[in-house]
């Protein structure tokens, strides 16, 4: 499986294409739709995220419901391109009309893609770079993940993501919850957070960071259950599984770190406080008696959950101005604003949850082949007999 | 740029093919054995590091002190092969020999890829999987990244690791050290860490955990000078070069968190604490005030250094030993001990360097082109001269 | 630069991804329809040909007339998709509209993917599998060659393609031809064909396969000019250019055969008629007196004209029925058939060269950089000079 | 399953490293050597063939007779390696050694890489293109097949290379032969050749060349049998696998051309002459009545034997003198010779079975996983009682 993903924050649409997905696979719309809508979701959310209601179409790839084996086409239109079809078209623009339409953005703000890319790809209007790098982008990776969750779904595999940290503010979050026990609270908390005793707290200093003209950031987490051993593989550098993760995860707008299990924490403890001992049960196969490891030893899944951290940072866009230069004056000037969020922290939390999700159905196709579903049923469970019987 | 590795760690000999390397490029065999020196230094190690003095040879790729465009190869031979030829031989065993040679490891360490690796891959004797999963891998990434180093050497790019926390220790470290600072004092250090005023307390760290029959782990940074804006792009997600970063990094053996810049702390703090204002001047260019976000905006360079960390698990080798399971008899046991290391925290900061190295300089080669030195330079410096007057 | 192709014969479009294309190409949906229609035209071609005019609509990765860096989504609506909403439908069907919609296509044609497809992808409805075989798709790869030609332009390269057989009738063409002589007859041909004084004859092969129920196949060419020497490399098999083309041209639906240069003809002559003299003239360069090999020597480019030719073999959808096999009742019947072409050549031509353009570019790209067309046409530039005077 | 192949012609070694080979494949040195010969013999090979027998060493990857899962490498030491230590070495020269030994090549042969390499990598001395671009590296393709052999071996999948043409001499081949009639000639055939009737005339041919002081291509064919219906696919353009053997076999030194099936001769017959009819036996499953397709159909297997042929041009490596230029004098010369053979052909045929058994390989191990021949197995088998009764 692979995908491409494309489109402007303020284009007319944005466009996944995902390629390798296995036939047979039921997929519809509103498998897609309903992590549309998870994502945009939260609180702190600005006000884009009430006008525009995410809608996928399916327009290539699916039959009556069900996958084909062909890539799949995920279109999810901007509701107000009406808007901006002159300033963001394609056509070239009539010599009367570019005076009035190409308001350039000559002022980088600090935090962004904005004057790298200006520079890189030769843009005196940094509009040309801020609307790909914007974190509209990320829509259309909920997207191609809602399909990775629709294929592993039939594998009784389940990923989910939620809200560790907002701010300093910290969850707890027992160490060993199943998915189901965290969903039947964070799906309906307005920060995505299981530890209800916070909710309160991290709302009030989302809050507090917008009066302030400020912003926040926080740590999600994704958490995967019913993986099989042997994900990922220790032969190659390259095919370790937790580092696709911890590429996937870091390649979310924002995010600034990573860590698998108990990640840092693990550098400050000793080695007999960090490992997982090994059991066995004639019904259940391996097992690990704790998943300090985040379920996984040697780049490979080791049966237990998954669990993987990222911490982003607040949001550039800020209201609370940092100085910056103006490239074509080259004067120093407070950085200006656009319009949104004081803290998007739930909503990468499903973020996370769909790149994760991604990363893992990748390898359980590439484990198990990737045609069709049957097939890869067949060689799943001969797998697993073998596994538990080892 | 690509490479591929392969090796046991009792087999004959580690390989690395390293493909797409530039022509003209000034190399010898001794730019590599500095950096296997490096990587075999540091308080902790255990016998191997003394006994076994790593030498590469170039064997293709190089011609008179020159890489040549084409692949090159570096072979590290393992100096102990002669007492290992019959347990690790290509060649099947005559069948008088078996039941000497044999001797299946059916034990799997907790922490290792002993159980998963032997599932995934079926093999009933571990010993096909743990001499490959071993670190001894780590050699032959450090000789890749020492190409790389190569390469960023002639455009004064210069990538060092050092060491940020051993246990639950922690070194000062000025925010905006240079290299050279870093350098004159790391390289002299036991513990490879620049604050010598924490120094012996690592030591007693490490000893303490050997006595203990432990482990200890830590965190390493590696920082990368004189990078030019735009290496990597906000346009597609799988371009972004520090998630590439993030892979590369958490892909070194026992490593299980990445950060960028501050990291895990940048979701912790203000928005306005966090990024970093945009200065100019004419002769420099662009530059920032700061460095929070460790070089990278939009997931591209911006100019400034970069600036990885990443967190070491202690050595799962444990003398203090973690339940596990026999898997012929089913039956729980105490893990078993291989010869081991207490602390390799100092060894992988040489090989996260390395990592950043490589990766870095896969990025540099894509944007300035691969072929020839002097075809990059040349590139590189009409697009330093834009990038300076932008 | 790489691309990505969805959409199914009759499904609402067809949808292209292409990532990676430099910013600042001028390119305009126009510059992608005319290639279309180029590929619309041709003499034999059936009725979709005049009932559909394929219209692309840039819907990403271009402003005003340029592009940004950013992915670039094309869409290519199918016009009759109303008609077949019920049919190809993504939504899963009622109970009572599965009857009636879902007529299964059971009896696979020779010399399609339907029974392989089938098999591979657990399909008992062959639509699934004939909808996304269909040649259909070429038309999303001219457009990913459109843009690619519009790469290439900058840079005074130019890629066309023609048809040099149709069935056992074939074109003389002179040996050094310019692309702007064969262009000056080509583009007016109804078998897009050079030679004038086989055109009728051509043609009426075409209506004699057609009358018979029959179909015809032929061999096109695509021709490369203004190609710097060097595209390509001998350093390693998986980037020589030559197989790259010869990959890209055996993809094209119904393709059997590609040479490069005078191809299988160069297995029956003897060495010294088949290579090309070295010349040298301090304006020009090197060049070779002849160019038999097609304009690559070693893998690479040579800086002659790149030749590359494609045997397309007949049209599988037959009048005149080959026997099969129903998939459901095990029983032979005649290959029933669908609506149909009697001979695509002409057509063909343009994919042809569509691929080769592509191919091209990619590898340019490669050698000079792909971020902007500034820095590319810098790097360029000094290349050729020092290419001139090696 | 990848491969990087390294090694110049002169230097001390080829290396291959194999990559995501699954376990418990059976291998030994010489299941690789053999066919290390069979690329050695041959009429009309050059004095170099006799002296050096080309031995690969295992020196990762594979332990006591069976792989690990992890890297295989291979090594083949150039047995004059200690001719040419000064002339080939990696070190840095002493200056007064410089005059000695760095007599440049600076007389580009038409018909190889030496002019294209020399610019794109910059080399006054073209020893440095031509000792990669030598054909010497098919023998690490060769090695590399030979891998991919052994894997095919245990589903009873058999690839066979033979010569078809050399020069204008063709040998007659009944349709549907077998590969162990095939090999019950071709192997004992100095030319490769089935049809003893031409072998004479082959011969002749060659040393007519040879004697004229000339070179001879001709045409290659690799068969492949008791492949299942459905590797590859029509699903993407560049999954294709009739299109990836096109890029294998046209990456051959010295190759012009592929065909597959009846290839070019396809575009010159009607449809109903091309296409092969389907047929059904509830024993066998679904087959084809005749093959001229070649055992492909929408870019997939079909189940039939797959056919693929390839041209060699002529040997560029010429006695008879083509003109050159000198590229530091720039003053034209007739080309100077470097030692070498007449006719390559017969070699050609076990390179061409080489690189088509590695994609074909390549495509099982992606359908059916590669982790472990045991789960492979599994699932191939359910697959083919899935196909025969489909």
């Amino acid at each position: 499986m692979r995908y491409m993903t494309s489109g402007e924050s303020h284009g007319p649409q944005l466009t996944v294409i995902i390629e390798g997905v296995p036939s047979q696979i039921e997929l519809k719309a509103e498998d897609i739709n309903e992590h549309l809508a998870r994502r945009q979701k939260g609180y702190g959310r600005g006000r884009r995220m009430q006008i525009e209601k995410d809608q996928a179409s399916i327009v290539s790839g699916v039959r009556h419901g069900k996958t084909t084996g062909a890539p799949i086409t995920l279109v999810v239109e901007n509701k107000d391109w009406t808007h901006w079809q002159k300033i963001m078209g394609a056509e070239p623009l009539d010599p009367n009309e570019e005076t009035e339409m190409k308001r350039q953005i000559q002022r980088p703000r600090p935090g962004h893609a904005d004057l790298n890319g200006a520079i890189k790809y030769d843009h005196r209007d940094m509009r040309n770079v801020l609307e790909r790098s914007s974190a509209r982008e990320t829509t259309a990776r909920v997207a191609a993940g809602a399909v990775a969750k629709a294929v592993l779904r039939h594998f009784s595999i389940d990923v989910l993501g939620h809200v560790q940290e907002i701010g300093d503010i910290r969850a707890k979050v027992p160490e060993n919850i199943s998915n189901a026990e965290l969903r039947s609270k964070t799906e309906s908390s307005e920060v995505r957070c299981y530890d209800e005793s916070v909710e309160e707290e991290m709302k009030r200093a989302i809050d507090e960071a917008k009066n302030a003209g400020d912003s926040i950031g926080g740590v999600v987490e994704a958490r995967a259950e019913g993986l099989p051993i042997g994900l990922g593989t220790h032969v190659h550098y390259d095919r370790k599984l937790d580092a696709k993760l911890a590429q996937a995860v870091m390649s979310i707008n924002a995010f600034k770190g990573v860590e698998i299990g108990i990640g840092f924490e693990a550098a400050r403890k000793n080695g007999s406080e960090v490992h997982d001992e090994i059991i066995y049960d004639p019904n259940q196969g391996y097992a690990r008696r704790t998943n300090r490891l985040g379920g996984f030893e040697g780049g490979m899944t080791n049966g237990m959950p998954v669990v993987v951290k990222g911490a982003m940072k607040p949001i550039p866009t800020l209201y609370k101005p940092l100085q910056s230069v103006d490239i074509e004056t080259k004067e120093p000037f407070n950085a200006s604003i656009e319009r949104s969020d004081s803290c998007a922290v739930p909503a990468a939390a499903v973020v996370c949850e769909a790149v994760v999700a991604w990363a893992l159905a990748e390898a359980f196709l590439e484990k198990f082949g990737s045609d069709s579903l049957f097939d890869i049923q067949k060689a799943y469970e001969q797998y697993l007999e073998k596994a538990r019987t080892f």
